[in-house]
C-alpha cells in the first residue's frame, strides 16, 4: 500500500456557509478514487451576483476526474447540501447515496430536470454500509434542523474518518432521531482518524438548545392570539412545523400550510414515514369558511423573500387570505445575515396593516441547527480524533475551530476550498492547491463567475448604458448623424438639454473633424467615440455610463 | 387668532430610520409659516438603488412653499439629520440655524458645493432663542452618538413644542453636555403642549447605557494587546473616538487617524472646543519609524465600506500600514441592518492575515446612542407632554412608541412622512395628505425615484441587455442584415451556437417575411423584434432580457 494515500479536497463550503461540496480520495498520487460528499448551492444576491438563479462550486477538476469518483453521498437535504446535486448529475455521472428522507427530496430534484430517479439510491442509517471502491460509507444519524440529518462514517484504508455533516447536540429534536452519545461513542471507540466537523457556530459561547425548549413559548403566544395567527419559518424544519401546527390544533385553530417549499417538505416527510402525526391541514380555499380567529397558517418567507408567502401576505391577499389589525405573525426563526432588510420591510408592511409581529428577538422562538462552542468541545470529546478538520464556515470560524481544536490537543489545520490535504500522515498536510470557485446557474446556463457577464451587469446597473449607434457608407464616410439611446440614465444633465442630444452634438462634432483613418479603423473609432461619451456624460451629469458603440458599413 | 393652525408635516424620517425632515408651521391653512427641523441623508445600496450616490427626501411641497420658509433648524450633525442641507440650500433659500460643532460641518457642506457659509448661522443652547416667523427656537442640549445633539424647544401662539431628535439619557457622555433631568424638568414645567420623540429604540428593552460604560473593557482590551491595534467606530462618535485614543495612549502607544471622515470629525470638534485634550496624534509616515505594538490606528469603515480605511486595511497595504499574524482589530460599533455582508467580509480578510477580531457581539464594545424603551419612558415623564407623537422610525417603531405613549395617558398617533397632522386641538388630527417620497443624487443630477432610471437599471442587472440596430433604406426596405449587442449576457445557450447568430437568425427570418405595413412602422416594427429577441433569448438561455432597437432609416 505504499505510495498511496488519504486526501481530503473542499470545493465548496470551507471558507464560506452556503454551497458544500468535500472530496475524498484513496490511491497513488493523481490515481485516488474519489467520492463526494454534498453538493449544495448559495443563494445569489443583487449585490454581487445579480440576475443569478443560483450559485454552484466550481467543481471542473471533478468532472475532469468523473472517471474516479465512486459516488456522491448527501448528509441532508438542505440546499447548501443537496442544491446542486441535479444540477451537476449529468457531468458527474456517479449514483447519490442518501437516507430516506434526503433521497426523497433529491429524486424530485432530479425529476424536475427529467434526470432518472433511479440515479438515488436510499440507505438506511448506521451499521449499514455503501462500498464505494476502497471506502465503505455509513449514514450515522445526527440532529440537525432537517429530518435525517446524518454524519457519514468513512472507512479507508488509512483507518475511520468521520464527517459530521451539518449537526447540533439535540436529545429532544421533536422529529427524527435524538443525538446519541452513546452510539457515537462506540462508533468512535476503535479510533477515528480524522473528524471533518461543522463549525459554523464556533463563535456561539453557551451550549445549543433543543428543538423541544421553544415548545412551550410557541403554545403560549399562539394559545392567547386572538385574530388570525401566521408563522414562518425555514421551510425545511419539520419539527418545528409540527410544534407550530401542533400549537395551533391546541388552540383549536385549523392548520393551512402556504407555499410550495412547505408542502414540498411535509409531503416528504409524511412519505418518508419520518413524520407521524402531524395535524391535519385544510387548504387556503376551505379555510375561507372558518373564522379567522380559528385559523392558523404556516407560511414560507423567514427569510423575507418577495415572492414567498409572507411577502405576499404583507402586500395584499394571497390565495384569498388576508391579514388585518389584530392578527399575529410570528417569525419562528432567525434571519440569515444579508437578509436583514427584507425582513424588515416585511415587519413594517405587517405593523402598517395593525398586524403585530413577533421574532426572535428576545430567543423565545426559536433555536440554531448549529453545534455553538461547548457543543464542538463536547463532539470531540466524544470522538478523540487524530486529526480535527473545520469544515463549513467562513475563514474566521475555520480559524477559530482549529484553534479550539488544537487547544484540546488535537491536530488540525485552517484548510480552505481548493486545498487538497493529504490525511495519511500524523498531521494534516498540504498536498495540492487545486483551482476552484463559483458557477452561475443564470436563467438555463451555467456561466463562470469571472466570464465578465455579471461584471458587465453590475456596471450597467451602477453607471447606466449609452448605445450609440452610426452608419458608414461605401467610402468610409458618415451616413446621417450618430444617434444615441440610453438606458438606465437621466434625461437631462447640467445644460437643462436633453442628455441624449448633448452626446448626439458632441460625437457629431468629433466625426466632422475625425481624419479618414480613424473612420476606415471600427476599434479606434469605437475607442474615440466610447472616450467621448464618457467625458460628456461625466460633464452633464456627473458619471460615466458602459457604452455600447455599434457601427453599420454600407459595403 | 381663530383660524390659525400648528401643523406639522413630516417629509422623512418618519416611516424609515434616516433621511429625517420635519416642517413645523403656524397660521391660517394654506398660509402658515413655516420652519424646518433637519434635512438629512439616506445611503443607497445595489439592491433598490444601483448607481445612486445620495438618497433625499422629496421636498417639493416646501420647494413651491420657500417663501414661507423662515428658517432650518439642525438638531445634530449626523448625515441623516445635516446630509441634504447644502443640496437643497440653492431651492429653499432659508437660513441653517445650528449650534456651534454642527454648524462647522455643515458650513464645510456649503463650502463643499460652493455654497456661502454664512448661511449657516451659529446658536448657542438654551436659553438663547431664535426667532422665525411666529416660532421662537431654543435648542436644549441633550446626549446623543455625537456632539452638541440638541432637542428643540419650539414656542409657538398655541404652546410649546419639544422635538427631541435623536437622543438617549446619558449622565456621562464623556464629551459634551450631560443629559440634566432638572433642566428638562424647568423648560417642561409651564406645561408641553407635544413632545416630537425619536422612536428608533423602542424595542429594546432595558435602560441604555452610558458612553462612559465600554472604556474599562477597551482600556483592558487595548492594554492587552500585543501587536498592532486598529480600532473602528462611527467617525462621528467623537466620545468613542477620545475613549479609544486614551486607552491607547495609556497602553504607551501612539495613535494614528485613518480616513477623511474621522479626521474632519476631530478636527471641527477640536475648532469649536467640544474636544479638549484628545490625545496627540501622529502621522501615518510618522508611524513608519514606530514599533507596530506601539501603534493604534483608529479608522473609518465600521459598516464594511469598501473605499473606507478597514476595507482598505483588509486588503493590504495602506498608506504604508499593513496588518499582520497577532494584531488586533476593534469593531467598537454595531453593524447596521443591510451592512452585515460588508462587514464579515471584512472580519474573513482580516483572519485571513491572522489578525484577531474583536467586535460587540458580546455588548463590551459599543453602546447604542439613542433611548431604550425604558428611556423613552422616563422621557415622558419629565415632560408630560399633552400629545405624544412618535418621531424616526420605521413604521413598527412609530406604532409602538404611540401605544406606549396612549398607555402613559397620553394623546398620540402615527404620523408618517406625508401626513400633515394639525396640533391645535387636543389631540393630533390629520389635516391633509401631501405627496411625499424620495429623490436621488445620482451623479451631480437629482433625479426622482419614480423617473424609471433607477428601475432600467435594475432590469438590466437582472434580465442583462440586448441592442438590436437595423437599416432600412428608402423603400423600406432592409439594408443587410439586423445586427445585435448584447451586455451581461452569457455567449451560448442551449443551442451551443453563440447567443447573437442565433438571435440575428430569428431576426433575419421574422424581417424577411415581414409585410411593408410592419416595416414602415417604427412602434410596431419595434414591438416585434422586441418581443422575438425576448422569446428567442428564453429559449436559449432562460432569460428574457431588456431589449433597445435602434431603427435607422436612410431617408
Amino acid at each position: 500500500m505504499s505510495g498511496e494515500r488519504l486526501i481530503y479536497l473542499p470545493l465548496g463550503g470551507a471558507g464560506e456557509i452556503g454551497m458544500n461540496a468535500y472530496v475524498y480520495g484513496w490511491g497513488a498520487p493523481g490515481e485516488e478514487r474519489l467520492i463526494l460528499v454534498d453538493l449544495g448551492v448559495a443563494f445569489p444576491d443583487m449585490e454581487s451576483t445579480p440576475g443569478v438563479d443560483l450559485i454552484l462550486p466550481d467543481i471542473t477538476w471533478l468532472k475532469e476526474r468523473a472517471d474516479r469518483l465512486e459516488a456522491v453521498f448527501v448528509t441532508h437535504a438542505h440546499e447548501d447540501h443537496i442544491g446542486g446535486v441535479a444540477h451537476t448529475h449529468e457531468a458527474l455521472g456517479a449514483p447519490v447515496y442518501a437516507r430516506a428522507f434526503t433521497a426523497n427530496l433529491a429524486r424530485r430534484k432530479m425529476a424536475e430536470l427529467g434526470l432518472p430517479e433511479d440515479s438515488v439510491r436510499t440507505v438506511s442509517a448506521w451499521p449499514e454500509q455503501v462500498d464505494a471502491g476502497p471506502f465503505k460509507v455509513s449514514f450515522l444519524p445526527i440532529s440537525h434542523s432537517i429530518p435525517e440529518s446524518a454524519a457519514l462514517v468513512i472507512d479507508t484504508p488509512a483507518g475511520r474518518l468521520i464527517h459530521t455533516g451539518d449537526f447540533k447536540l439535540d436529545e429532544t429534536p421533536l422529529v427524527g432521531e435524538p443525538f446519541d452519545p452513546e452510539l457515537w461513542a462506540e462508533v468512535s471507540a476503535g479510533g477515528v482518524r480524522a473528524l471533518i466537523c461543522d463549525s459554523t457556530n464556533v463563535f456561539s459561547p453557551l451550549p445549543g438548545r433543543s428543538e423541544q425548549s421553544v415548545g412551550p413559548a410557541i403554545e403560549t403566544l399562539v394559545a392567547e392570539a386572538t385574530g388570525m395567527v401566521v408563522a414562518t419559518t425555514f421551510a425545511s424544519n419539520v419539527a418545528r412545523l409540527k410544534t407550530l401546527a401542533e400549537a395551533g390544533q391546541r388552540a383549536g385553530r385549523s392548520i393551512v400550510l402556504l407555499g410550495r417549499a412547505m408542502r414540498r417538505m411535509v409531503e416528504a416527510a409524511a412519505e418518508t414515514g419520518v413524520l407521524t402525526d402531524f395535524p391535519s391541514v385544510i387548504s387556503p380555499e376551505d379555510a375561507q369558511d372558518i373564522p379567522r380567529d380559528n385559523l392558523m397558517l404556516l407560511v414560507t418567507g423567514s427569510q423575507g423573500e418577495r415572492r414567498a408567502a409572507s411577502a405576499q401576505l404583507a402586500r395584499g391577499k394571497y390565495n384569498g387570505l388576508e391579514l388585518k389589525e389584530g392578527d399575529l405573525f410570528l417569525f419562528s426563526s432567525k434571519t440569515i445575515p444579508g437578509n436583514e432588510k427584507g425582513v424588515i420591510r416585511i415587519i413594517n408592511a405587517l405593523s402598517e396593516k395593525g398586524v403585530d409581529v413577533v421574532d426572535d428577538s428576545a430567543g423565545a422562538y426559536h433555536v440554531s441547527g448549529h453545534a455553538n462552542r461547548p457543543d464542538l468541545e463536547q463532539m470531540h470529546g466524544i470522538v478523540r480524533p487524530q486529526m480535527l478538520i473545520p469544515m463549513h464556515g467562513e475563514h474566521r470560524h475555520l480559524r477559530e475551530h482549529a484553534r479550539l481544536a488544537e487547544a484540546g490537543g488535537m491536530q488540525s489545520a485552517v484548510v480552505v476550498n481548493g486545498m487538497m490535504m493529504d490525511l495519511t500522515g500524523n498531521a494534516p498536510a498540504v498536498a495540492e492547491y487545486i483551482e476552484t470557485g463559483r458557477t452561475y446557474l443564470d436563467g438555463t446556463v451555467q456561466i463562470g463567475a469571472l466570464d465578465g457577464v455579471v461584471r458587465d451587469r453590475i456596471r450597467m446597473a451602477l453607471n447606466g448604458h449609452v448605445i450609440v449607434t452610426l452608419i458608414l457608407d461605401e467610402e468610409d464616410e458618415l451616413l446621417g448623424d450618430p444617434w444615441c439611446e440610453t438606458m438606465g440614465l437621466p434625461e437631462t444633465g447640467s445644460s437643462r438639454a436633453a442628455l441624449i442630444e448633448v452626446l448626439e452634438a458632441d460625437l457629431s462634432q468629433f466625426l466632422g473633424r475625425a481624419n479618414p483613418k480613424t473612420l476606415r479603423d471600427d476599434d479606434s473609432l469605437e475607442e474615440a467615440l466610447r472616450r467621448i461619451v464618457r467625458q460628456t456624460a461625466q460633464g452633464e451629469i456627473g458619471k460615466k455610463p458602459e457604452v455600447t458603440v455599434v457601427i453599420s458599413r454600407l459595403s
